[in-house]
């Protein structure tokens, strides 16, 4: 198949690529580079040294003898995305290109709203451009199970049949999403919805849980392939950073009572997931939802396994809990459905010991990388103005000002959060 | 009470502002002026000859002895809003300052975007300028009817309690909104109650029917005071262009079989729905949520209503009936509560005969300034790219460009939609 890949130089975006093109398809990337740009902006980094994308790509050729196409360009610009449609006239794109952060939207005004802006604009442009130049393009979307929230009542895949006052119908789940984020995914989702109803476009809106793992087997067959880790309290997921923290001896920063229970998989049926819903497209004007994600754990159970991981290495691995800077349940019901992409062939990699020592590797591989002023949160949820900046542990002071301490181990100072 | 009135010069902002005032509260209109730069681009004109603002509000001071503040600027600016906010130290800020045509935000993806951007941003802006400067402020926000779509089970105002599997939680209603405006008052819904559950805001989201009629007490009082009264396809509403049809004897124009229906309110009702909200505000952190509409019709039966009143005036009325330019269904059940604003104080005037007199009334006032190739709908939902210029009856075809026809009466040439 011919695919797009909105967000290739990200980290799905890009495990999936290759995965796509290691597989046979035509595979071109369509990436602004902005998600590097983010981190300079919050001065913050891959824990990965990961390469320019013409690195990349001219590494893959030399392992694979497969090429991958690179456009470069930004979403937002509807010239740009319908002239990339027209050119590269695609089977399927997967849509990544989005702000992928919660605490980032939750900054201030300002990223709230670019986050709102730029996500809700590229899928808008997208569904136009599959309108007028692609009709029978499939769109697989990214979006994410934090649409849901976390409601008292099983969550099923995108849809539920209501019955009311005597009658009945199946509508749209009821959605609470927890972050500007979140809540810009939501609004996607309608949009396409309401795209496919009126157009017949034909979608996938993959509502993903939280992704963990760095390495796909393309991804390790070269160094120059490596794949993006963030352990920052931003674009960071949760253990990714308990995995930074533990190989520093750093402790593990649980927010609240650490009984948030949410959606995880591994990064290996993350590609896989994008290639069975490019495999069994959605019939025209069918909005599909699939909920992708294989396991549920807390975020204290999460802790638990990397300290018990981190023993096994011989590290002595602390757990904090700090107050909560977002605004959530830390106790819940939660029971989402996920049976759809099984059905259709999936088989999970579930969470096991020897992924959490793949993690811990790579952590302990590149430690010296570890910036330990980037593990606390500093985005608190009920503020609408958090200064982020922040003292990096390795920059002179001069170049940034904070209240942010200097030093991990002043931890009295380390909770600057009035939350 | 102190209430900001954002979007104070458009139909029911103007009206609002004025009630409000007369009411012995500190209003503050806060407006850019982009609804009649709107108009220009569309070459579209208000029915009623609206005058400036400065004049308009002149007039109102010399008839009621009241001053209304006029702050001018776009609420997409936060630096604009928040100083305004902190400046006027509202009590309730009532939100019109949107775009508010289905047929405007499904011209091409640019209206869709700009129609998304603007509303979504607007509201960002005031949740945060809220929540940073006016903690204690009351929003209340116009939703619209349309949010909802037409499900097969009743509406409720806002939230259903779901049982599922055994369970049961209390949701927020399922919406499936119909073009990419109401789409994005769904997005202010879902942003609005999560501002509400985080940052403890209060507000109430009205969703409002369509309204009709143009005059209130305090509109009536000087000509310089006279409402809005759109009656072409794009920014019209569906009284509005059947009484301006019968005026001129053109076919009033359903859309399809005129089974589509829809709650509706007397433009007095929603003026006094807005004091009733501002007077009983929601709790802090309450996203409270009221159906505003007083009565439901189907197009068809609004049609035979103008028929009848135009009868009465010895005029011949006839009724066509076009291909749906919009997707939606065109016989459905609809049966939403609306229950709160009355138990509130609110007492509906019902569509009457003395209403449709004065509508069509104010049709023949202002017939010579009626353009009918205005009327017919020139925005296809199934397309994504329509040509909206069309050539006045009163303008020389030199200036525009299009394919549209001349007159109206060449019937076979006015349908330009492949719907």
């Amino acid at each position: 198949m011919r695919i797009c890949v909105l967000g290739g130089d990200g980290y799905c975006g890009w495990a999936t690529a290759l995965y796509l093109s290691q597989k046979g398809h035509s595979v071109a990337i369509v990436d602004s580079f902005v998600r590097r740009q983010w981190d300079r902006e919050l001065r913050v980094d891959t824990l990965t040294p990961i390469r320019a994308m013409d690195e990349r790509l001219a590494a893959w050729k030399r392992r694979s003898g497969k090429t991958i196409e690179m456009l470069r360009g930004d979403i937002t610009n509807y010239e740009f995305l319908s002239s990339t449609i027209q050119s590269f006239h695609p089977d399927a794109v997967v849509h990544f290109a989005e702000q992928c952060s919660a605490p980032y939207s939750m900054i201030d005004c300002e990223h709230a709203v670019d986050t709102q802006v730029n996500n809700v604009v590229g899928t808008l442009n997208l569904l136009f451009a599959m309108r007028e130049f692609a009709p029978d393009c499939h769109l697989v979307k990214l979006g994410t199970m934090g649409e849901y929230g976390t409601p008292n009542i099983d969550i099923e895949e995108g849809y539920i049949t209501i019955e009311h006052n005597g009658r009945k119908d199946t509508l749209p789940f009821p959605k609470q999403p927890g972050s500007f984020y979140h809540l810009s995914k939501v609004h996607d989702s309608h949009n396409i919805y309401f795209a496919c109803r009126i157009w017949g476009i034909r979608a996938t809106d993959l509502n993903q849980g939280v992704v963990y793992g760095n390495v796909t087997n393309e991804v390790s067959e070269d160094e120059a392939l490596v794949n993006r880790f963030s352990y920052d309290e931003v674009f960071g997921t949760v253990l990714n950073r308990f995995c930074a923290q533990a190989a520093i001896g750093h402790p593990l920063t649980v927010y609240g009572k650490g009984g948030q229970t949410r959606g995880y998989l591994d990064l290996r049926d993350t590609v896989r997931c994008i290639e069975i819903a490019c495999l069994n497209p959605a019939k025209p004007g069918e909005c599909r939802v699939f909920n992708q994600f294989t396991e549920h754990f807390t975020v204290l159970q999460l802790a638990h396994l990397v300290r018990d991981a981190g023993e096994k290495m011989g590290l002595n691995v602390e757990i904090d809990h700090l107050p909560d800077p977002r605004v959530e349940l830390e106790e819940h019901y939660y029971n989402p459905r996920h049976t759809k992409l099984v059905e259709l062939g999936l088989q999970p990699h579930f969470l096991s010991e020897s992924l959490l020592d793949s993690l811990m590797n790579i952590a302990m591989k590149y430690r010296d990388r570890i910036d330990p002023a980037l593990f606390l949160p500093r985005v608190a949820w009920r503020k609408a103005r958090n200064q982020r900046l922040v003292v990096h542990a390795h920059q002179p002071s001069t170049e940034v000002h904070s209240e942010a301490p200097n030093s991990v181990r002043e931890k009295a100072d380390l909770q600057p959060l009035d939350v």
